[in-house]
Formats: structure tokens, sequence, C-alpha cells
């Protein structure tokens, strides 16, 4: 079988592990990962022999200098690949995708762009199918895509009204936080609805969902709580089960010890995950809880890892190498490892 | 004018604060103040030249032996009293309630114990007329005093139908951080609803409330974020309007530099408040939201603070001193230099 | 008696203690009070109806067209004060110096300035005397002034040889926490020695002192640790004598309930200073140590607070209103409520 | 060639990581593990397909309830095996160690008990032969541990007059900080020395080592910063050489992004360590400083995998199955992917 060629641009949180994952599958071939860092970081890229691009030239002699081996920049790498994942920060993917599209090359952006600049947001489990084929998509947010994800199978089960949601974000990623921290505080986001509602509703309309964030003095994980109006009177069982068809959503009891993010992270490392990384929504089986018509629960999110499988998706979906969701889905779901039902 | 005799069972967290209170009442003096404790903490009590009584003799001895002058035991300041604020932790108050009742005193409990504790639970601006020459009622917790609080003013302008609240809980307060904290992570209750919504109830069964919680790690303040369905469309200046009546909800804006509860804490400080204490429910006026016939807002609450006022006022019912509710809290308020309409 | 007009130039977290501290000085009067923010805290200032300068006239007007009354700018500030307290950010501080120099007005900068701007550096208990008359002098940093303070007093005992320490940092003061912070984790100084050896040198080039430092996840004050070699075997008794005669180092007891630096703030809030401040160094009593002829102990540095009664001082030295270091710091410690021994 | 039989009790966080140890290490077995929980913790050794066995039959009737496939009981297992590494919390230990000792059963102790339970100290690089045969050890903590490979280096090469740290040490584990954290503040231990120096010299009593330790709010490492009397003017290459020479000590870069103990953290993850674990003490190559006949340096000790090799080892020490310390030593430093000299 011919293996896609994929090009990672961007070797951070997010571009080092969509490159990891993309060597776990078998239709895939990474060709490269491109940065501008010559520190500990590029150098595990190299000791996992990756071919290592520089942004230009100016990067590429800086980072041969710090004894990093170069294979050549991101203008060659281009060249090679049939996709291109781009994991930069904001204002430099923007300046990206104007090289890609030149280039004709097809590519995936992150969900810290603007849902304009594919004209597509994806969410496997919901939209895959629309993407088949597309130039270019975007992968929503790591809180969007837990919110499209739940609210997804609450939808395909007809129970799906309104959607009022609280989210908890933690404050910074676990590499950075000697950077950008916040100590000892609550720092709301100012705006309600706060913009994680609009932007689950770039990849389905149809969802009503209306959000509110606050940053919180942690690194782990986010922490959604939601309150959801039913279309009808319904039973926990019934729910559950609509939750439980989700293919990337996992349950955690609370009384089987996991009553903290902190907990459920010791979990993910126990389970050998790397940098115990949670790909799935971890949704607390024993506290969900239907009150007539109403539906409230609560769930977590690994803001670092929930984005890779929906990556390693739509790269499948764009390039058309399987127009399946559900093949897709299960691909990737088994390459990683990822669990279905309850995480143990 | 005779003064209502006041004792503190019990300075602690909040012990300290009602002793401070009651002294800066005209209509009221602290007879006495009653712990268990040899440390400094009993010392500034001394400091401030409060009368102090050791709960029994063993204790009265121990106290003595670390240079504090007891006046006597709790047996002794029961007799002393026209009414007693019991401020001691759970399972002690349960026990010293047999010696009040047994003693014909009158007596305030706080929101730790159960409601049929004294079969009445109090919140000022709802129910101060139903607490008049009762024996003994129950100042419900901080959160439920502000669920009441701005519930409350909602209903007075007719606008509540139903609330859903999600409430961040301060992990533990800051004198004793060093001892019970959790770190780098967020520790959901199990019980979804969470007690709050139906202690709410205690004070005005027609509230329709359902609450979900979770403590985080900072010790500042409790952070309130809530939906509410209204019974009709509305402009956020009506909502506004409803919460400006409040006698002890005050406005915070975000864009003012007010944009997380450090900053409050700080602000608190900076207006000589007694530990920066926070009387008042801080609402982000510029944060709350009406989308149609929902109402979306975020607050925050200051744990060891907010029960001040009210015990106060609790004090003026019970006694029957004051038989307006709008007049306790008046004098309350000025005595304490609470603040309406906005903190600044 | 003719009082000395003070201005205080950066209404920030030290520069709005100068302005109330000096106004608790008979000797003193504040002049004006000069910021460019617009927001809760200069409104702050307006309460306590302090006279207010903006920078220049671009920003008189902003403030201005936020409704702050502005009695005028730096430059006509500058003219109507005997001396200035710069307190702005540094390099904003580099320039004001200019102004300062060439209206020939007695200034004093802090300690994030470098010692070659005013070519003195300033610790009252050391080097009072040398400060008399001069025009303009470094009150240098929080935790330069605490090593000074204390190793002052080890070498007027004649028991210092050389101290080195290990400086533990506090990452961000209280009302910036939501900014910029460290999240569960320990950041190091990387020049060893760090920077404060070396500056204490500038008060008391005899100082043997070599300092560590590293930056901990926490906002209320920093903490040292001290392995003092000392001239000759000393007793723990002769120690802490030593360190009870300075006027600025007061003690606490761990075994008293004062086990960690919460429950020091705790006190502090308890003797009502403002903000909870502490003014003096916090030296565990009962943790100190000495093995033969070497000394280990502890202590607490409230850094927001601690350069404020220096400054009082460096106020008195500059304009010569006060030629004794001891009545200079006997009238500052009084008015500021400092204690002397114990805290309690 | 005969494997020696392992058994380990306590499946926590040292247990679990010593099971896995265990596993990789040709020369044993790993007959089984014991614990008495019933929740995820013990399920993941289920999936690992360890051996488990119930502490008595009381907890096994409890685990198979909970559907924990179980063995047997710890005197079931005693009898299986060569020997026992015991990893139950303190007072547990005290008890189980005279079962073992009354089946004539070799075993290993943690450094939370006391020296005197088995009456030998163990720290590889440092005493390895005088655990030879013997029928019991101690493997010192964590924090011990470190100081033994540090100092032990700089004895071999000479330089070792006299050490004086400054331990800052996390507050709990992260798997259980939402129990037992501390927030925002600084815990000083109250006794100065700090046990770690004299438990330094258990294992050799010519260290002449004085240590003061703190908690500070954090979850991931120790953080050391030491202070030694060299017994001759040296250079700094001449101390990294001898630091170099240890086996279980690696460099880190400050320069290289690995400025604080989260990014060395990231790091171990990145290098695919199970848990993120570092067993090796992370030195700061570049912070390392030589003035005169002084030396200053830091380094991250991670509490919960340190004395993992350790352990590996003086089961190789007690059952006599290898008579080398340097063997026994590169075998484990291997079958971890332990570094030597650089991480990366």
């Amino acid at each position: 079988m011919k293996k896609v060629k994929v090009a990672v641009n961007g070797y951070g949180v997010i571009g080092k592990r969509v490159a990891d994952a993309v060597q776990l599958q078998e239709d895939m071939e990474l060709v490269g990962v491109c940065d501008i860092i010559s520190d500990w970081r590029i150098r595990i890229a190299l000791q996992k022999e990756f071919p290592i691009y520089a942004f230009d030239s100016k990067f590429q002699q800086e980072m041969a200098g710090n004894n990093i081996e170069v294979k050549g920049i991101l203008s060659e790498l281009i060249k090679m690949s049939d996709i291109i994942v781009d994991c930069t920060p904001k204002n430099i993917a923007a300046q990206n995708i104007e090289l890609y599209k030149k280039a004709g090359l097809k590519f995936i952006v992150q969900g810290g762009e603007k849902h304009e600049t594919t004209g597509h947001s994806f969410s496997a489990e919901n939209n895959y199918e629309t993407a088949l084929g597309l130039n270019a998509t975007r992968v929503v947010s790591c809180n969007t895509t837990s919110i499209v994800r739940t609210l997804t199978a609450l939808k395909k089960a007809g129970l799906l009204q309104k959607a009022r949601g609280t989210l908890l974000r933690r404050a910074a990623d676990p590499w950075e936080s000697h950077l950008n921290g916040i100590m000892n505080t609550l720092v709301p986001e100012k705006d309600i609805p706060s913009h994680q509602g609009p932007d689950a509703q770039t990849v389905d309309p149809e969802l009503d969902v209306i959000t509110m964030a606050v940053k919180v003095p942690e690194t782990l994980s986010h922490l959604h709580y939601w309150n959801v109006q039913l279309t009808r009177k319904a039973t926990t069982e019934e729910v559950l089960e609509a939750f439980g068809k989700s293919s990337r959503t996992a349950f955690i009891n609370y009384a089987d010890g996991l009553s903290a993010n902190n907990t459920v992270k010791e979990l993910m490392l126990a389970l050998n995950r790397p940098y115990g990384d949670m790909y799935e929504v971890a949704l607390w089986h024993d506290m969900l809880k239907v009150v007539n018509d109403e539906l409230f629960y609560a769930y977590l999110v690994d803001n670092q890892a929930i984005v890779i499988p929906e990556t390693i998706d739509a790269i499948r979906a764009l390039t058309g190498i399987e127009k399946s969701a559900e093949n897709s889905i299960r691909k990737t779901n088994e390459s990683l490892g990822m669990k279905r039902g309850w995480f143990i």
C-alpha cells in the first residue's frame, strides 16, 4: 500500500504528538518535522530519527550551529509531502498557509486558527465525511472537540435540546508552567458566552450550546460541567448508553479512586500512555445525574492529547485514503491504544 | 440603650470575625469569647482585651499554663449572655447546642450544621422577619448565602424561573493552607446536585435551584457561574437593576482591572477591610449577559466573611432588638463599611 | 515644625505603601502621587484624598477622561517637592532620574535600580549616617534589606565570619498573580552566586555573603535559609540576643502555630496591619540552631512591605531632618506599629 | 540461569515501580505483588498479569468481591519467595518485618523505616559490598539517596570536606495531591538540622553533612541547593569531572531550556520513561560554581523513582547473585535505560 507522506510543521506540544501518532499509522509515512528551535526539544526528534527541517535557511544555519542535523528547509519539505499538519503558533500559521496554498499542498491547521482559514472545521465522529477530498481543514480545539464529541452522542440518541457548560481551563501546559502560570487565583474569561460554543457550531450548526469559561491554577487537564436540557424525560441508563456509543468518550468512576484530575493523569501514566496522554474524553459515570428532563455531568479533557486522533483522521479524510469515518476512527483508536467503554 | 450581651463560642475563622463585628455594633456588647486553643490565635483576642473563656476547666488550666488569662469557662459565659453565636467545628457544635438549650439561651449556629438543629435557616434579605423572637437559627453557609442573596434579588424582580450553578470552591482557608490543600488538581464533589441547592431551599423553598461543585487549588474565594432561566425575555439593564437592589451584592468591572479573584482581594485590602474581608457578593457587571430569556453571570464569594453581616442580623432578629430587616441590614452594613452599587 | 514635602512617583505595590507611610509621619507631608493608570488602583488614591498627578499631559487627559481628578503633571509635582520617592518600574525610573537631577530635586530609587544610579545604597540599621545630606540614595531590594539587617546584627555582636544563604523567592505579588505566575514547579535563578550577595555589599562591603536563589509557586513572602560561619563557638542564646538587638527583626515560634508563611500572613492580618504587611524580618526563634561554630536559621521576608520603613528613614537621612539613625528608626517603627522582640 | 524470586509487598508509588523494574531484570522473577486495595490501582497490576496477593484472608475476600483475581495471601507469597521488598506504609512495615524474620526470608525496607530495623542502610555506589549476603537492608530515602550519591562522588575525588544543603521538598506525590497538599505557602521542617544529614551518615559515617528542609507547593520533584567546603581550591572542571564519574548522576543545562523542574519532567516523558520517571540525580552543569575552595550547585531528585535502581541493586547484594557493585549497577542502569553524562 502506498503510504501518505505527512509533514509536521511545528514540533511543540501538539506537533510532537502528531509526529509520534503518524509514525504509528500503517497508511502514513512521516517525511519530516519542521521547527526553528535548537534546544533539547528538537534533539528528542533527532533521537527518534525523524527527518528535521528548519523553517528557513537562517534557522537551518542556527540549528546546524547547535549540532542539530537538518535535512533542509520548509519549502523543500513541502515539495516532498502529500499533506502537512501545521502545529505552529497562531500568527505563524497564517503565513504558512499561504505557502501551502501556493504549493497546492493539502493542509490541516489547529483549533487556534479561525474557521475561515480553511472554511471547514473537523471533528471525526460528527463530520468526517464532509472533509473527504477537501484541500484543507481545521481540527477544532481541545475544548471544542470534547463538546462536539459528547453533544454529538446525545444528538444521535435524539436526546439533545440545548446544552449549557461551564469550562474550567488549565492555565498552562506542564512543559511551560514555569513561564506563564497563574497562582492562587481564578481568571474568568471576560466574554460570556465564551468562544467555545460558537466554535462547536462551526462543526455542527445544529448544536444549541452556550459556554462560560475560567482559567484555573493547574496544568493537568480541562474540566467541563454541563447542564443539558433533554428533549424529553430520560433515565440515567439511557444517557449513559448514548455516551457509551461514542468511540472517543470513555468512563471513569469517582468511587474507584478516580476522584480528581491528578488521579486520572496517574491512571494514564499507569496505562503506559506516552506523556500520560488521554485521547478520550473521560466522563464520570457515577456522577452523572438526570433530574426530570435535565441532565448534569462532568468530564475531563486532556488539552495536549485529545486532538491527536482527530488530526490523524483528518489526514485520512483530506487525502481520501479512507472513505469511512468508522474505519478511520477504528484504525486510529487501535494504533493509539484508546479505550472504549471504561478506561479500566 | 440596653445592649444585647453576645457570647462567641469558637474563636476561629468565623468566630474571630463575629467578635470583631459585634464590637462594632452600638446595640451589642461582647461578653466573651470561648475556645480551647493556647497559641497565637487566642493571644490576639487577649490583645484586643476580649474576655476569654475556656471550654471547660481542663482547658482553662491548659490555657492558664500558657499565660492566657482566662475569665472562666463556657458554663459561666452562658449565664452572662443573652445570646451565643456558636462558631465551633461541626461535631462540637452539636454537643454545645444541648448546653444552650438546657440553659434556655438563644443561639445561632453556622452553616456547617444541619437545618434540623434549629428548625430555621437564616438569610437576612430573604427571611429576617421569620426569625424574630425565635430561640435559635442557623446562618446558612457562605455559598448558600450568596445563592439566596442573588436569587432573592431576581425573584423580587419577578425574573427568576430556575437557576443552575457551577460552584468553584476554594480548597482551604488561607490560615490553614499549609495543612489541608490540594495541588495542581481539581476535585469535583461526587454528588450532583451538590448540597447547596437544597440548602438554599431551607431558607426559601420556592427557589428552583440546582448546583454542581468542584474544589479548586486556591485560597481566596469561591467563584460561582450561573445560568438562569428567566420568566421572560429581559434586558441586561433590567437584570442589573434587580441585582443592584440587593443591599449585599455589589458590582465590579472586569475591564477596570478586576479580572480575577486575587485582584478583588487586593481591592478589599486597599479598602482597609480587616483581613481584606468582602462581606458582599462581588458580581461582574460587564460579564453578565442575557441571551433571550436566559441569564448568564459570575460572582465571587469570600467564604470567610460573607456570613458575618448575616450573623449580626440574626442576633438582632432572635433577640428582637430590631424588628425591621431593612433597619438591621442598614445598621450592620454601615458598621462594617459595606458598599452598595459599586465597590469602587 | 516645618514638614518635608514628599512626592511619590509610581502608585504601585511599593508606591501606595510609601504614600500611606508618609501620611503617618509627623515630620512629612505627602504633596502628591504620580502615575499613568486609570483603573481602580488610582481611584483608591482618590478616595484617600491624595493629590494625584499624571506623568505627562497625555496621561493627564486619559485619566481625566476616566473621571480621575488630576492636579497636574510630574514636572509640576517636582517643583512643589523637597524630595521624591521613585517607585516606577525599572526602565521608567532611569528616565525619571534625569528629570529629578535637572530639577535639583533629592530623590530615592528602589532596589530594582543599580547602585550606580545614585552611588549610595541604603539600609537604615547599617548605614543611615552615610546618607545624611546626600542628593540621592537607593533603598536596596526586599531580599537584600533582610540580608543586611540580619547580618548587621551578627556583625555588631562580633559573630559574623561568612554567610551562605538559599533564598526561596515568591514568584509573583498577590495583586498580579493572575498575570505572571508559575505553577507546580520551581525555577532556579541561573546565576550562582545570585545577585543579592553582591547587592548587600553595596551597603556594607565587609559582609562576606554568597547566595543562591529559586522562584517558588506562592505569593506570600520570601523564605531565606542561612548557614553562617561564626567567628567562634557560640551559644544559641548569644545568637538570639544578637538578633534581638535589631530594631527590625522580630521573632516567631514554630511551636506557637506559626509554622508556615500563610500562618504568619494571617498573624499580620490579625494584627490589623494594612494589607497584612510585615515590615520586620520574621525569624524563627525555636528553629535556630548553633552547631559548634556554625549557625543555621530561617526567616520570612514580606517583599511588599520590608522596604517601606527603610524608605521613610531614607527620606529623613537625605533631607537631614533627623541626624540620628536611632531616632529616625524609632519614629518610623512607632508610626507603623512595628514590633520588637516578639510579634506576639 | 536460576532467577531470584522477588516478592513486592505494597503496590503503591514505590511498589508498582519496583515490580515493573524487577520484570526488566534477566536475573529476577516477580513472584507476586501484595496489597489491600480494590480500586483501579490494583487492576493495573491485573492488566500487567502480575500474580496478586492479599495481605490476609479478610482482604482476599474483599478484593475478590471487587472482581480482583487474587492468588493467595501474604503468608503464602512469603513461602514462594527468595526475597521480599517491603513498600508498605510506615507502621505496617514494622509489623511485616516480624513475619519476614520468622519465615527466614531476606527483605528490603524503604527509607521511611529506621536504620535499626535492619542494621544496614544501602546506597549502591557507596556501600554495595557491605550488603552482600545480609538478611536485610534499608534502601535510604529519595533525598538521602541523592545526598549519598553526589557526596560520594566528591569524596572519591578527594574533594569533600563538609557539605551544607537546603532541601526543597515537593509537598505531595502527583497521584495523591488531591488529598494532602499545601497551597500558596512554604512549610519549613521544624528541626534544624533536618533528618537527612544523619540519615546519610547511616550509609557513610564519614560524610560531614548538615541539612535544612522545607516543603514547597509542587508535586514534581525535590530540589537541593548545596554549599560544599572543598578540601582545597579546585576548578569547576575538576568538580564536574568528579560528578561525571557517578553512574547515577547526570547533567542538564539550564541554557538548554531545562530551567525548571517542570521542563525536566517533560524531558523524562519525552524520553519515554515510564511515568516520566527520573532515576538519576539531575545536576545543573552550567549553574555549578566554584568560589575559591567553596562549591555551589543545585540538582533535582525524582522522589518517586530515584530509589528504584537502588532497590534492584539491593536485591542482588542481599541474595549475592552479583558480587560486584559495578556489574549490578551496570545491569540495572541498562535495564532501566538510564543515562550517564548528559540526559540529552
